[in-house]
């Protein structure tokens, strides 16, 4: 009979353990997170000022920001009223699960309902690196063009939201919404949509309700 | 008397290598090159479809596009009247002198007076990678906001032009060109800067001269 041979089906890379940690650290808290990515100018910070001065009262929201450089994002989130967290990444194009390690005990986290996590602005590299958070959400905007799908599908396939931003500016730029919606269609069937604008007001309902029922349901 | 020991003073990377490679074959050609970087959506690939039309006749240009996926930008400058390479970097977040060593001899370079070179839609990792090419470009555009040159200084410092895009857009959305431009002046002090709208043509006059004085200057 042949000997026992130990068999390692999976072996988590070092981020993917560390994000593991940090969803431990994040659900003992009882608290309910998202990583929000976009490209640079996309409107995630401006997204994140309007959510969390309308839950205010409601929910107990804190912030982590991710940039290259700066605190202007987290100087914005705190304006707005969250407990809010700068990481500086000192140059890499992404939040990694390391950073969100190192950042977490900088907040009080049972004092919280909402954690959101906002990554360096890359339609890229932040697909590419588990963080622990619960979901993630794609910041798009009308601007950006509406091929954006099609070219950067990597970031499309790994989000469980898609909120599509300035559509305020729909009647001064060339955005055909049923083919972007198709490429997101095909790359990520029946991933939640959310059509608005940062700066009327319109469409943000349905973000804030969407983003309510998650945190109700932990 | 001490034995001589040999001194490297500078060794070059990969990359920098294979980049001076790429130098010394587009100089041998006689062409003079660009490396057009941006935010996803910021109209790099409508700029250079404006570039290309407008050049008809006066100037033979060539475009090497870098992507995720797709070849959307190639079909676009080919449809403009450029000769085009596409290069899909199967998920890389940037082009480098490896990719564009392999797309030179896809083009022939006699036949050409301008190489544009696409790079992939990301403001932090293309500027890490010379690729070989004269000069860096890099497309701003007036929705992605008056912050990315504080947000993203690696991108701002290594570029001799600006092309700040939409302009036709400033009427609708919150943009403070004087904050905009002391951003880029503290990085990058003198650095070509065009105004400009590829929907409108607006501006493109000041880049084109610019960019035809370049490659007259070779």
């Amino acid at each position: 009979m042949p000997k026992n041979v130990p068999v390692v089906e999976k072996i988590l890379s070092a981020n993917d353990q560390l994000a593991r940690e940090n969803r431990l650290a994040i659900d003992a808290a009882g608290v309910f997170s998202i990583n929000v990515m976009a490209s640079p100018g996309a409107g995630k910070t401006s997204l994140i000022e309007q959510t969390v001065r309308a839950l205010t009262g409601k929910l107990r929201v804190g912030m982590i920001n991710g940039d290259i450089a700066t605190s202007l994002d987290a100087d914005r989130a705190a304006a707005a009223g969250a407990a809010a967290v700068q990481i500086n990444t000192g140059g890499d194009c992404h939040l990694d699960a390391v950073m969100l390690h190192d950042a977490l005990p900088r907040l009080d986290l049972r004092s919280l309902d909402l954690l959101i996590v906002e990554n360096v602005g890359n339609l890229v590299c932040p697909a590419s690196f588990a963080l622990g958070t619960h979901k993630n959400v794609l910041v798009a905007s009308i601007p950006e063009g509406d091929d954006k799908p099609y070219k950067y599908p990597g970031m499309y396939r790994g989000v469980e939201a898609v909120v599509i931003n300035k559509i305020d500016l729909l009647p001064y730029v060339t955005f055909r919404m049923d083919y972007f919606r198709q490429g997101i269609e095909v790359l990520n069937p029946g991933v939640a949509q959310f059509a608005l604008s940062c700066s009327t007001g319109e469409g943000l309902g349905g973000w804030l309700d969407w983003l309510t029922a998650q945190v109700r349901k932990r």
